[in-house]
């Protein structure tokens, strides 16, 4: 019985990259854990840049900025 | 102090119906545990159905297959 | 597709309470939003009393004045 | 590696208020625990009026009643 | 900024299975979403089976009768 | 109507810091919101070590290697 819950900063994710998230964690859950993937849920919640603080600062001033949390 | 979230995916639930599920649960918690509903907080979250996944797959892509989560 | 969490404070809930939130919000969910139960998951988080915050004090020191949240 | 959520009812929150919010439990935690700001990660939720409870009523049925959260 | 929780039932998780769920997902938002993994924390949970109900029952009287999460 | 979670990673964190990170937070909200600390609920949740990943790694891992989360 897994319930996933994943929170991004709302920065264009798109329809395909929710369906690879959801079915990534599911297999990945699937192959770790042997549960049953119908028993397995995955939320993804998007959270606007003004809601989600890093270090002190809003994700939208450090956007701003220029700092991104791209993969180096 | 009991705090509930509830997470239902966006297929329009009504603000009756969210009124029903608030009242019946703070009046479950009080029968059951005895708390004092002025202790209760009840949050209901609705998640659009590209960001539920259920069995690997998207809700989107289940309810375009003619798949609820209708009761029998 | 509907997730619950319930957080209440660790204080002697019972197994058979636990059973009783269970089905009585399940059933809830049902009644309310014609959901199939097996599509419902519930999760209960039982909370330490030092952990647990209320109008700026650990809910351990609320008890050690007296002061509970049963209902009056 | 601390991560805060902080859930508000939607009543006209801020950019400056909510970036007071992340700077103030960074600042917080960062005295009282000593960690490293840039592992502290702090999300914010606005609930709308209809999907907060309160004592077995939505806050929306609250504040027509003239009941506010206000300090007194 | 991705934040992932994993819930599950508390069953014997292993310390390498864990160690496996934290990799894998955080290379797949890496992956998908190209985020730097510095960014990417995830917070499994386990939950006792008197804690978790799932189409009304314990997972505790479930597992009981038989019935397991397990793959078929 | 705020509710406010803390996710820590479990490593001695004291009562008296829990009750430093409640009153805080609790008065923080009062004052950027200004709202009724009797509506302001705050749960601290510690995590063990293996059940925190950052960066793909498990917590317990980079303890072992020395690396912390303490503030430079």
């Amino acid at each position: 019985m897994p319930y996933v819950k994943i929170e991004v900063t709302r920065e264009g994710v798109t329809k395909q990259q929710k369906q690879a998230l959801i079915k990534g964690i599911t297999d990945l859950i699937t192959d770790v854990l042997n549960k049953d993937p119908h028993l397995t849920h995955v939320v993804i919640r998007e959270i606007d840049l003004d809601d989600w603080g890093y270090a002190g600062e809003q994700v939208s001033a450090l956007r701003a900025k220029g700092i991104t949390a791209d993969k180096k």
